[in-house]
């Protein structure tokens, strides 16, 4: 792709998947092959049955030390029901200003958990040691609610990637003072994938106590699950999913989907596609005069800034992302298991002409 | 059969499908293929999509007037959020003391609605107007909770129907006193089925004033609907249903079950089925010397009683069902859309088997 | 006083204090003493002050054991940050249908827990170890709340008294599976000095974990405590009292209140006072044809009932108390420190002349 | 005072009163007098008494228009209890990064309500319209916890006022947006004595919706009260003051402090004594040197900066202030109805000899 010339976007034609975000695709093939094949017979509600067991036992098998392992709905669900466990009256949780628990659940966390959420501002959308110090300052004081909890996601919401040892030193300084570690892996098998396929090296091996396993954004059709590293935390596990409306009725059809997700390290192929395709965008979109690229990508978001509001509101008609800073004009795209490269010279395409016009 | 000579247990083929619950069923036909089929292309996240404006508008078509309609993973959280739309601070629910909501829910509604339930005890599991009376007394006292929403459960958990003037005569008489209705409809089909299909006469007509409309149990993988026949009082709804962790992320797969489930009147005729194969499996059950039948079917529940705690035990066993009342060895058998005449006829006779050896 | 000829109402002289509630009366004079006393120069506010300490010791002192002692605002604060303290995500509590927790406090305990209560309808208000057998019987089950806290009244709502072993004999059944035991002693100091003055004996000798220590109903001006007498159970409650917003900034108030009460046994003293008054009561009442007693007063609580509603309304009209049983016309008559005999002789002759007028 | 040759701080006397907080200082003598006085006799409990509609009527009577008022234990209590009344499910509320709801309450606001706390940064503790813009952003967006209510505090956590026009200001803004407005008033009494006197411009003429009007730190010996300047908004206040276990028994004793603190201005004497006891003591702390004082004190708060964390905590040891910014060696020091000409003289000298030492 040039840039020279490019063609009206009129005459381009659209995307076949969408970069709105990695929950616009569909199922993959096999996962939902796996639904299809586990309608088979009668099966005991709520997870008494051989698909929840196998596939409860997959997911905990990527782990490689006893955990425990609670099948959830959606990723909201996954996350309050896990930070549920975590937190007791007067706590609070530490996270990421723009953590998808404090920005994009509705306030869900403080409903269901009665905590308060206690948000850092830093770059990348990572946290570091250092910034848990002024948070717990608090420590002790009974003014105030006390940190309990500190919850990072990766990767990120803003597409960036923990390193192990960063996940690790951040644990280290959370124990420290006393605190567990949640993560929130909506889209943990991207963060694997990018980091060579090694799961436990920020996970396990770093010291997270409770993480989430998303499955929903890497090609199930539903379906996030809750892990406990330290299963001695997970106790109430059990109750609290009841409690908090995630406990599936026909679990057999998660426990397939988690299943299928795992055999033939289905995560790890859909998540490096998805990595993939970013990278290959970023490629495309970096040539393109008047497109800034907000960083390299590092899993499977580019975030770019367009020349204008306008331009903006261009794309989003003719292919739809979201905007997410409206000051500097920019948007996300995000790539999934189901983006094609043909979806990515397309997008690219039309981006390319879009900011000509705006330029 | 007759209960003559019933075989011995150890020759008889169990059931292929169970009758511990209509949940232990797994999808209808219809209801998986619409989910393959909706498995083309992207789809915008959180409903935005036609597969879930077409399964909206197909539920909300049953109702015949303009209602709003949140579609939920399942019958918890769509009670909840049900009611949370309807409660404020200080506020309680009457309920009848085997409600789902207060029994079997975890106690998911004082959780996310911190408001008390207020427990009845009636026969049948039904409330009637009068049984409002006592738990009214304190309305406007400060110093006790305030009920604000009565809630019955249609068919109820006890297998018992409301007829519509019942609902009808109940929702005038908490309309006069300032409350609204909420009607658990996790096994609403049943109901309509068995009232002749007319599910407006007691739900619209009879002024409920919000329902959940259940999926799960009648074919659906998974997914019950909250319908609010009064959309006045849905302005919170999509607020509601995100903070309660219900707002599916590929609701597609959501909206194209219930398209499916109302196209063809799907939903009535797998509930129809099941009514009809309760009433065989209570007719059979009924010849059996030493099983006493607690009523006679209304939808697809059928209670019975065995002689002894070692052959409740002994069916268990067999062809699990679970206990109803410890005391009485009273157990329940559920049928579904699933169940088949052959199922009936193994599970009789492995009752007839069993209550012999017991008798 | 003779039953013959009672005088005719209007001639009769009103009592002086009231019988409506023990809280009616105002603060016994060596308590607002301490307060006034208490008002001297500067003190750090939030407790940090010499006399928060000295009632707090005298409080602890009582128990002979290690306590952890804080002071509230009142009883249904006092219970609330008590039970949260004991409290997880999918807990219950189980309590008498009667319970001023579940009855009387607005909902509280559900808002700020979470928690579901389950009650339990017994005879005198009292739980009885088989009378857990039910609840408990869920224990496990994912699908109900876990009962996690027993919690009783001492005395009862009802005026009744539990004795020592009886207590004793409930925490053993709660402790053995696994629930703690809680109990609201809004009138404690009552109980006591039915029981001889002996507050240890059905206490920590007989293994309840948590109490409120009611000084509201017993001369204070205001002020109930928390006392845990399993220390290791209280780790959470300086943050929970003050979640609670049951904080007093100007604690020495409360701090001086409960060092008066606890000084020279003025809590005794007060609440022996008003259990003979009631015994009093009774005695008079008894000899009134057409009152019938609802057994003899164990406490400071006489429960009468009288002939007609009409007669409860004008006892009501000339000294007010309140009806606890429409249907039986039975009304509560509650003495205090304050009740003088004087007051009882009036109350009775009251009774006599509505009685003899309504019989 | 001059500054040239301090005397050692040894030599010094102490302030017999407290510079920590405005609650350090004990009740006004003219309110324990009023609690004295309601001590006679008898009284409904909860509010059914004379005291109570005497200080509930005084304090209605200062805004001239017809509001609801709740009284209240304290600060926390009172917040919460208006806020709760102000939201539903879904909703938030905005706020400063320092607001005392935010970060002086233990997380009671979210715990109590279940709604999230959004934070805004400013210069000097006031939002201004145009903070509301990014937080307002997310309105109507299902995934994020909707603003429901705009939170301010007058006068400031931080010792600044707001002028009425700002005030009314930031109410239009907000009701323009479908916001309400609350003024947490913890001391708006030093407000309206800084404003001269008129409470109604920055409350009731400036669109304020509720408001908690502080007595604790005015000379109550506890007591904040809740007013709903749009008493539409107030439906459910009995019901959730209750609920948030702020209904006192025996108000009668909340009542009478309000009476008198309203009685005769008694509640602007002491106000405005603060103020100027504040203004006298950065008069001389500004002739200092190496104090800095952070702008001059609006009301009754001075912050001032010391050369050094050991200046800061000699000058604690010596006569305790709170430390507000560590990094700053900036302290608080209030002034309250009790602080005497002769405590500033003292406090500044002694601030003079440490420093001069520390310099």
């Amino acid at each position: 792709m040039t840039s020279t010339v490019p063609a009206p976007l009129a005459s381009l034609p659209r995307p076949s998947s969408s970069f709105a975000s990695d929950n616009a695709a569909g199922a993959h093939p096999e996962v939902l092959a796996a639904v299809m094949a586990a309608n088979e017979g009668p099966a005991l509600a709520y997870g008494d049955d051989p698909w929840t067991q196998r596939g409860v036992a997959a997911l905990a098998g990527l782990f490689g030390v006893d955990v425990e392992v609670a099948l959830c709905w959606g990723g909201t669900g996954a996350n309050v029901v896990g930070l549920q466990c975590l937190l007791g009256p007067g706590d609070a949780v530490i996270c990421h200003e723009g953590a998808h628990i404090d920005e994009d659940e509705g306030g869900a966390p403080e409903r269901f958990t009665g905590s308060k959420l206690i948000t850092v501002a830093t770059p990348h959308a990572k946290l570091r040691p250092a910034d848990l110090d002024a948070p717990l300052h608090v420590l002790g004081n009974v003014h105030h609610a006390q940190p309990k909890v500190v919850s990072i996601t990766q990767s990120t919401e803003r597409g960036t990637l923990y390193q192990p040892h960063e996940v690790a030193a951040l644990c280290r300084a959370a124990h420290d003072r006393g605190l567990t570690v949640h993560l929130d892996g909506a889209r943990i098998a991207n963060a694997a994938a990018a980091l060579g396929g090694d799961l436990r090296a920020f996970t396990v091996d770093a010291g997270v106590d409770v993480l989430t396993f998303g499955g929903t954004k890497n090609g199930l059709l539903f379906g996030d699950a809750v892990v406990f590293l330290r299963p001695e935390l997970a106790g109430r596990l059990p109750f609290v999913r009841k409690q908090g409306a995630q406990l599936a009725s026909k679990m057999r059809y998660l426990g397939a989907q988690f299943e299928a997700l795992v055999a033939g390290d289905l995560w790890l192929r859909t998540a490096a596609h998805a990595n993939a395709m970013a990278a290959e965008l970023a490629e495309r979109l970096g040539s393109v005069p008047g497109v800034e690229l907000s960083g390299c990508p590092e899993v499977n978001a580019v975030f770019l800034r367009l020349p204008s509001a306008a331009a903006v509101a261009e794309l989003q008609d003719w292919s739809f992302v979201w905007e997410w800073d409206r000051a500097r004009h920019e948007v996300r795209a995000m790539t999934s298991f189901a983006t094609t490269v043909d979806d990515v010279e397309r997008f690219a395409a039309g981006v390319a002409a879009i900011v000509a016009r705006h330029g």
